[in-house]
């Protein structure tokens, strides 16, 4: 007889897997024609969860892993609320700080030639070339470009994907600035349970700037890639009755063995991020949405809460689960700009700040090979670019960013929801088009 | 051979049903004292959800259902969101509009006869005794009274129960003031889906008073009452493999059969709330959560979003899945205190209040027999009073209450955390701790 049985599907395996930003073991895609391009696949016009009930065809649900297929995709990263559990990263309760405005007119028409391209490409036309969702450009501390598209609107919060990675990396780098982690201690001096795993013998700093040797496969393609195993147990839906495996996160990351040696080479594995979330919960008492609201969010002048996925025990997911509102992040990406001040008040340590611009091993990163991202590093979870000045960035599967460019006076952030879960796949446009930004900006009287 | 199957425990049929507020199949229960009281069941003292991980029993998790056993539902009260899919209701981006504030430091000492009892108690006793988790009375605009216990604070948002149904019902008399709906007509006229349930040969008007004749028992003790049927088919969690029956709230609503008559009695029974939330939906293109930001959440001057608890397939639980913050629901009383205009806009007409304190069929409401309301009635899913000047009540299980008594220019919400579900367990002490409350209000000069 053939036994009524959870299969892998219904543990919506995608949820974790997906928000994770496997950039290193994905293949270096273009953007590809055999997805409809960003008019056609517009979640707005597809009309997806709209009538009471939605049409059949038009409604996205979590069980069955299809809200994360494309198109269906491009409504859910500015709805993961309505499809699985989550935690608030509160703003306060006092009056947001309004951004204030300097929007320019003639942004749309800036143009550059992206990489690999002979044509050149409008500012405009790069929107819909990377499946944007919404963007704010922000220069000399006022937004001057701002739009939205499909779902997703000021009022909204949308997926900050591996963005997530560097908001909790600044968290670290804070409780390091202040003293409370040791970053040359281990793993396990903070976190025991960890003692047996690959990380017992990782320094925080070492998972700090993701030089750590994980036997941590990223590849989707891999039936048995870690990264599955992972997602099994963060997923917040009930384990089937024979599931044997780790049911959380903290229960996973304990399973996880060395590869190689820690401190030679920057290998990204989001594995990283949810071990110093643990370091951090452990410092803290306060898991990353606590602390994200206590210490950064609620001093931002936040319009909006922010919230983090979580799985079945409440535990955030701090390799990718956090939504906010792209404003609030246009605001922590300018408090970065700022040396960490903002709203009259010093929120990051500027020493914090710095070191990030400083940038990691370069020679660490060299080893990981990523073509379009030569001479960048890696610190506290952040990439930072060649460019003179340190401009760092933030960077989230299917094209989400921060970018601060401190010597172009410039913050860009953008959600969106590109077919392609690598950067490499956005990065071509993105990235001439962001130094064109820097360009034209910087030229300003 | 023992096949592994999802158990009914599994689906978490304790969502739909613990949120619903049987008020008329609960026993009329005295606070038993087989529970634990008030200080000995604090949520925050019991240490729910905190460490990293929580130990394993203080872990409180969705999937099995024991997130809402007492004493753990005092945490789940206050942290819907950690357990479920939600949707939000946007207070909209702008600054809050801070509740003036006038504290009184007398009020604790108020005193009054709890119903049945021979002693008296004190305002500040009554607390304890209904397992309060936050209460804010309001007098003539201001805020005489604030206070948070356990895991509930200022910045959080706490459910409201069958809370819900009142603020679902204000939305449905909106609609019947704007024309939009014609409480004559019949649900099926709007909703065709539900032409061969029970709802298709009843009037917007007899769902909306409660006075429909439905097969539908809220009898939790009875293994085979349609309650159970709802809850499965509400579940947000995976349906087994072989369940064949409806799996959203819309499905369920559908299998709804007559019993008696509409029109004669009112019956309580949360599935009119749920058709009204759909005939809004349909009416408006909106869900409840969507319209109720849209109509009022966005123009009361709210400090935080609030949410509801959604289905499998994202419609909001009109029933009973409103979250809130304390503040902001003491915001909405006010608003309906000062006949709909608040914040300087009348955001409800002022027709409408005045039908809800007009009340509803008296007879009708007699005929449910509740002993501790006699001379109630219900009208657009508020309870009012025999009170002169027509003082009207949402009245949610657990102790969830907004009170607004215009003559006394009192309004009082409280939300709570009681482990009997029926309100007529904390009645006796809630009615008179209210009652004296608007008394002693009245004698201020």
């Amino acid at each position: 007889m053939s036994c009524p049985r959870i299969t892998p599907r219904h543990l919506a395996v995608s949820i974790t897997a997906m928000l994770m930003g496997a950039l290193s073991s994905l293949a270096t895609a273009s953007t590809s024609t055999s997805f409809p391009d960003a008019a056609a696949s517009d979640p707005a016009k597809l009309g997806w969860m709209i009538g009471s009930p939605p049409p059949a065809d038009r409604t996205v649900r979590f069980e069955d892993g299809s809200y994360f297929q494309f198109p269906a995709m491009r409504w859910s990263v500015s709805n993961f609320r309505q499809l699985m559990p989550t935690i608030n990263v509160s703003r306060g309760l006092g009056a947001p700080v309004p951004l204030q405005s300097a929007l320019r007119n003639d942004i749309d028409a800036i143009s550059f030639v992206p990489l690999g391209a002979k044509a050149s490409m409008t500012w405009d036309q790069s929107l819909a070339a990377t499946y944007t969702d919404g963007i704010v450009v922000m220069h000399r501390g006022k937004v001057v470009y701002e739009r939205y598209f499909g779902v997703l609107k000021p009022e909204g919060q949308h997926a900050a994907m591996s963005v997530t990675k560097s908001v909790v990396g600044t968290l670290g780098a804070m409780l390091i600035a202040e003293g409370l982690i040791d970053p040359s201690k281990h793993v396990a001096d903070y976190v025991p349970e960890l003692a047996s795993s690959a990380f017992g013998s990782a320094t925080v700093r070492q998972v700090l700037d993701m030089t750590t040797g994980l036997k941590y496969s990223e590849d989707y393609a891999d039936p048995n890639a870690e990264v599955w195993a992972h997602a099994k147990a963060g997923s917040p839906l009930p384990k089937p009755k024979d599931y044997t495996g780790p049911r959380s996160y903290y229960e996973f990351l304990q399973t996880v063995q060395l590869q190689g040696e820690h401190g030679r080479a920057f290998a990204y594995k989001t594995v990283n991020s949810d071990v110093l979330g643990w370091v951090i919960a452990r410092v803290t008492g306060r898991n990353v949405a606590q602390l994200l609201s206590e210490r950064i969010w609620s001093r931002l002048g936040a319009e909006q809460d922010a919230y983090f996925t979580v799985d079945s025990i409440g535990t955030p997911f701090a390799g990718g689960g956090l939504n906010t509102g792209l404003r609030d992040l246009a605001r922590f990406g300018e408090m970065l700009r700022n040396d960490g001040a903002f709203n009259g008040q010093q929120i990051v340590p500027k020493a914090v700040v710095d070191d990030i611009r400083h940038g990691g091993d370069k020679q660490a990163f060299a080893k990981a090979g990523y073509d379009l991202l030569k001479g960048w590093s890696y610190r506290s979870m952040w990439w930072v670019t060649d460019k003179e000045g340190g401009a760092f960035m933030a960077r989230g599967v299917y094209g989400q960013r921060i970018y601060v460019d401190p010597n172009a006076e410039m913050v860009i952030v953008r959600y969106a929801s590109h077919p392609v879960a690598a950067n490499s796949a956005n990065d071509p446009v993105t990235l001439p088009a962001f130094e064109a930004m820097a360009q034209y900006l910087s030229r300003l009287p």
